[in-house]
């Protein structure tokens, strides 16, 4: 397992429950090896927009990230949540350190046109410009990088980026380093034919077997864009990407994602 | 120059003035070998507090910090100023890492005693505990961390400190690794016996001078804790402490302090 290097995505369900928080932190600090927290957190980032009078406006589950937007997002994901995780992983003896993609060029992103929606203060990452050099530098000496989605345009402007997408693209990063285990961790238990049947969970995804899914219907909605950003992550270096719930970080659980 | 390690610590004054802010960032990313930035940023916590209805509660200067007020430290600090700074540095082609004290362990803290006054979520800092491996890890591989002063007490939870502390304690920790400079940058072009004279600056504070300047009453106010605090910092191991204006950072500008 030592050689391997871990790169987990934690959803905002599991952020939201401090106890399932803290179970979830305990397994994570237990994990051999370099290893790469990624967080979402959209729900406290709703709740502090309404406390400040912010409309939260979402198009296709993407928030519209206006200049008041950005700064609540900048708050709640690289200040409050980035924080209380990292000192909870410091005190199970986890060297975790806190960063945005700003964070030593660890993410460079691109703000997404306008057109044909304006998002707003919203980025767009390439696997390819992701700083191995500083993933390489934090691992080597130990400590493990919890990232939030806040990642920057090198030319001083803040940007909003998807969660999933920012785990995809360290995972493709650190697979210059080494072999990358890519995890997204969530509430169900995995990729499911029947969302009210846990039996229905499918153990493995190829290409052949996507296509198959999605042609006759059997899995749809948001599930669609995570299993095709698995099977790229897949084919740009990432040897096997994992979908599980949250509680079974540490067993085989879930859906397994691979090229064949 | 090169071989000086600069710790520099950054009032809430300038980084209110984002003009201000944006001449002494550009200064800050001039400065060669490496380096740390220190910023505050009570105004900005302040003002969200308000928007939120929290009540800022300030004693002696230091903001009593309960776990609303806690929420509103880590977020403005942590998240909002300390990504602004480092976004605008990176556009400058320094390669900042924004930390607060709970990353990579850098500034483990002790939650004060709640007698005679409990500030609540406060923290002291023990310039011996300082992870001079973090820095020295970031350091060589030339980063430059952009601290802001919320610490962690290893416990999992979170500590509001004061930064001219932080400042004075990654200077001490710092030169375990090298010659270290400690700057403070605020508003006044240094320690100054007539606030309304620009030019009765004192260029030299000795322990000795210190001791003149408070039994005269030539120096008084927020400046004397300032002031013994450089002095300490003298003492254990950081060579000059320099008390001066933002504008100034790249002259020799200000107040000296040293031992003798």
């Amino acid at each position: 397992m030592k050689d391997i290097i871990n790169v987990i995505k934690i959803g905002g369900n599991v952020i939201d429950d401090s106890v399932a928080l803290s179970a979830f932190l305990t397994d994570f600090a237990a994990i051999e090896g370099s290893k790469v927290l990624v967080h979402g957190g959209g729900r406290e980032a709703t709740r502090l927009s309404a406390r400040l009078d912010i409309q939260s406006k979402m198009i296709d589950g993407r928030r519209v990230t206006d200049d008041e937007t950005l700064d609540v997002v900048a708050m709640v994901y690289a200040g409050l949540l980035n924080k209380r995780i990292v000192a909870a992983l410091q005190a199970r003896g986890c060297q975790a350190v806190g960063l945005s993609g700003a964070d030593g060029d660890l993410i460079p992103a691109t703000r997404r046109a306008a057109e044909p929606i304006d998002y707003g203060n919203v980025g767009d990452i390439d696997a390819d410009r992701i700083s191995d050099r500083f993933l390489d530098t934090l691992f080597k000496a130990g400590y493990t990088p919890v990232v939030c989605a806040i990642c920057h345009d090198r030319h001083g402007h803040l940007l909003n980026c998807n969660a999933d997408s920012v785990a995809a693209a360290l995972a493709v990063g650190a697979s210059r380093l080494g072999r990358v285990r890519l995890t997204y961790c969530f509430e169900q238990p995995g990729v499911m034919t029947d969302l009210t049947d846990e039996s229905s969970v499918v153990p493995l995804v190829t290409p052949a077997i996507f296509d198959e899914l999605r042609s006759s219907g059997r899995v749809s909605g948001g599930m669609l864009p995570k299993l095709s950003n698995a099977l790229r992550c897949s084919a740009d270096g990432v040897g096997e990407v994992r979908i599980c719930r949250a509680t079974d970080l540490c067993t085989s659980g879930g859906t397994i994602v691979r090229q064949a």
